[in-house]
């Protein structure tokens, strides 16, 4: 595996192989990484000529109140994993050549990225469609891969493909989860051994969610506050939303309309997880 | 020449150009093609392999009371102008295939976009930001092509090239002018023959102003006020502004430091004129 940290570097390194026909995939991430990173990875290995994989803690996507400055980073721990999954190359530029001083050109994606998480973190889809499109640029990928788990980042990067002419295919893969249904996240690594234990109310209240939506319950509102009534079982949770969407606009269901995707945030303690089940 | 319409066609021709390993000029126009567009088209010829040429009138970055429907249009004209100078591609995409209904995204470049036209026309960056990267990523050139006489609009379009890492060269080509020195515009063919004779006192003030900076003044209050006089002499004229900015950041300099750049807006009845001389 190279390492690669100047962008230019990448760049010209992704215009070569793109000469040669050769086909890349990439995974972009915030580094931390887990399963769900590496599920992605072997994905893009299967369907790649090249895997680049970045790591890279994006600023403009976390809000001033928001964990940028605590979130977790393992670069040494990452890359040995990157390397054990025979990755080509490991992109990983600081934060000073992404945005350098006087950097002020943003992508407004609009549509999906209004509501759920959209909603909460204010700025936050503008900064990861941003640091997307800047990553496409540089890397310059064929195909790129996304954890279903993050739903709604996905959407909103696919509509800013679609709008903007972006040349690239975005595959969703799917959630990899813990033994007890715990969606994988870095985050996961903020929890107490208590809060842990209760994390995985949420997967079961999106199931639970799933069960009456296959069970023929169409009152989206019905179904929501069931899925409520199940977290705040688990004594620390605080909800930031449940809410049943269409999976591509992200606009949300009043009677539910399969494809249908449950989406949930909730905060235990000054964790905030997110989960979801597309039905 | 082939003309192209559908923007999917355009970046299947554009991509096996590229992985050929051939330079792929590209001169994006609103048509009603004069001798400045073409001035663009023959520098294009000289430094690439393959010339592409866009006509499209772009509804986004003209604001609701501006002038996107009667902007002039003459599709047959244009396309003979172009075969005579050799152009590999034209394309020529419809409004509906570039923004189909719920296109929700756009370009925000921030920064060389406030000021200037920034300011008398809000949006309209947005729109030419917008579009311009959605041609970027279906053409894909290594160059790009734009007139100096828009010269805010290259800046604004250098600023998100740089900042969203787009794998493109911006080139800005001389004006052309008419003999008496008016700036060719598509949107001279509005002026009535009395106001077509009065048009090039725009360019004759930002000359005088020019003349003052060369001779040392340092006072840009004082250099805009003597070229507003001037301009005022034409007795229809209602100025927008007269400025002297940074031509990078298009910040206003109160005391000249060159590079500068001497911009004016005017307009004639209905007809907003606009040009530029760098000092």
């Amino acid at each position: 595996m190279k390492t690669i940290s100047d962008p230019r570097k990448m760049s010209s390194f992704s215009l070569s192989a793109r000469k040669k026909g050769l086909k890349l995939g990439f995974v972009p991430t915030m580094g931390a990484l887990h399963e769900g990173h590496i599920a992605l990875v072997r994905k893009a290995k299967k369907t790649s000529d090249i895997v680049v994989v970045s790591i890279f803690v994006n600023p403009i996507q976390f809000g001033p109140k928001e964990d940028y400055k605590k979130y977790p980073r393992n670069p040494k721990k990452d890359a040995a994993m990157l390397e054990k999954e025979n990755v080509d190359i490991l992109f990983y530029p600081s934060a000073g050549k992404m945005f350098p001083e006087g950097f002020s050109s943003f992508v407004e994606v609009g549509g999906p990225d209004k509501g759920l998480c959209g909603a909460s973190r204010p700025g936050h889809f503008r900064g990861v469609a941003t640091v997307v499109a800047k990553l496409f640029n540089i890397v310059m990928p064929e195909k790129a891969f996304f954890g279903a788990k993050d739903f709604q980042q996905q959407a909103v990067i696919k509509k800013m493909v679609k709008d903007l002419d972006m040349s690239v295919d975005i595959v969703t893969v799917k959630t990899v989860r813990e033994k007890d249904g715990l969606a994988r996240s870095s985050r996961n690594a903020y929890l107490s051994k208590a809060q842990r234990s209760q994390a995985p109310v949420i997967y079961r209240s999106l199931r639970l969610a799933s069960k009456m939506i296959k069970a023929g319950e169409t009152n989206a509102a019905k179904v929501t506050a069931a899925a409520r009534k199940h977290i705040l079982k688990g004594l620390d949770f605080k909800i930031d939303y449940v809410s049943i969407v269409d999976p591509e606009t992200m606009e949300p269901q009043k009677t539910i309309k399969r494809p249908a995707l449950i989406a949930a945030a909730a905060y235990l303690g000054k964790t905030r997880l997110i989960d979801n089940i597309l039905v």
